[in-house]
């Protein structure tokens, strides 16, 4: 028996989202399907978060038991060969018995894409949340700033979130600007690590209601501090968000492992995921 | 009679190309529907080039003549809530009576687009052709300089070209390696004034081909030198394709135009293109 590692990437705009589910396609069972066919055994995919249907992901890290005796490069390019053009498998490896993409899961970088221009991009759509009116790039980053560190998130999930425990640990938040103008495209860099469901989308949305002038500054400490939801601002469109990276604890690395730890405060994290290994993250 | 000149943005791959024709989804023939509908008369489009089924644009340039008053932001506006998400219009501007897209074009900035890798990209698919075989990014650039300047490009066309004059001007052939490593994003970017019928994809796949060792990097001077078609390398395919700014000659430019016509090298683009007025030009 073999424990193979998958790091997948996903157009989530044609999909229903990693999970499973009656009548809908989605990744977990697109590569279930391939992976069973080429195992010739039924094969049961785990992943280390779900995305919602139209989230997208550069790096999801999955995995899977099998008894097949298949060479790595052969599980790469069989399943590419089998997947639809939507879902692509990055890389295979062969990794310990009793790796679990959630248990070795350290945290995740998410990456929401802002379209911020006065015409809609075709090139864009379903890519970037295209925002018509102008966008406060430095009071983006000012709302952003207040959300580092530990906090209460309860106003920042969907209301069907059903976690009991809703603090969560975010160690950075990032806006770039990658290009400026009239016609500018942002990304907010969200890093923590967990997630509740839909906190990186209603972050993203209430961030720019108060960048475009439509919530008070003072909003985002108003709903840290009150828990209220109906305070925040819109859930942004799952269609601009990436899950961009999943940074793996140190006792599931490999060697040369492509799948990194972050550095810089590698520390912190261990320290944080250490005392809540037993909160189930990651509903984006 | 006014005359409006529109810059154009459009997602070519689930679309059959600019021009109008029978039984199928085209640019021009979608904006000529939105127009007319808001016109409340029947309106042509001009357009600068036209682009093939599958090809993108990032700055197309289009004109029509009304009699309709609209302000222009209604034009922009009224056009984009009209139009199919793939095709989207940046700017409505009045210009001069007599303005013609294909008149006033002094050249053309194409950009193709390659992801080299050993996994396909499910972000990149229908935007950058895929290419599996490692690129040697120097011999690229040596292939493409080789290019650079005035030349019969017979070799470089589609069988179907009915050009009788095969000699054009490229001024600037630029590689660009926008992140390298294992997974690179490379850019082609193609300047001239005017092109034959799929010039800058036989060229892309050309080129290509020689980087990627299929073909001796002395086979893009033997299709220039002979003008052989069979000798070249593959049609590289349109989704790849940008077509990426058009330069409007200065007797159409308007006061503070968002087009612009290159300073680096204006004053050779103009003795060009005053010499070749009645070619007719860009069948990509």
């Amino acid at each position: 028996m073999a424990t193979i590692r998958l790091i997948v990437r996903y157009d989530g705009a044609a999909l229903s989202g990693w999970q499973r589910q009656r009548n809908a396609r989605t990744v977990q069972e697109e590569l279930e399907r391939c992976a069973s066919e080429m195992a010739g055994e039924t094969v049961r995919i785990h992943g280390a978060g779900r995305t919602d249907a139209g989230v997208h992901a550069l790096a999801q890290v999955a995995s899977f038991e099998t008894q097949a005796k298949i060479p790595m490069k052969g599980w790469r390019l069989g399943l590419n060969s089998k997947l639809p053009p939507e879902i692509s498998v990055m890389e295979a490896r062969e990794v310990g018995d009793g790796f679990d993409p959630r248990r070795a899961s350290a945290g995740k970088r998410y990456r929401y894409l802002i379209l911020n221009s006065p015409s809609r991009d075709p090139l864009f759509r379903d890519r970037a949340w295209h925002v018509f009116d102008p966008i406060d790039v430095a009071a983006l980053d000012r709302g952003a700033q207040k959300l580092v560190g530990s906090h209460d998130f309860r106003g920042f999930r969907a209301a069907d979130c059903e976690r009991d425990s809703t603090v969560r640990q975010l160690f950075r938040l990032r806006v770039i600007e990658h290009y400026g103008g009239v016609r500018s495209l942002l990304a907010l860099e969200v890093e923590g690590t967990a997630f509740l469901k839909n906190m990186v989308r209603i972050i993203t949305g209430t961030l720019v209601d108060v960048a475009r002038g439509r919530l008070r500054e003072e909003t985002v400490n108003e709903v840290l501090a009150t828990g209220d939801r109906t305070r925040a601002g819109i859930t942004a469109p799952p269609y601009g968000l990436y899950l961009d990276e999943v940074w793996v604890r140190p006792e599931y690395r490999m060697p040369d492992d492509s799948l990194s730890l972050r550095p810089d405060y590698a520390d912190a994290i261990l320290e944080a995921t250490a005392r809540s290994q037993d909160e189930d993250s990651d509903d984006e």
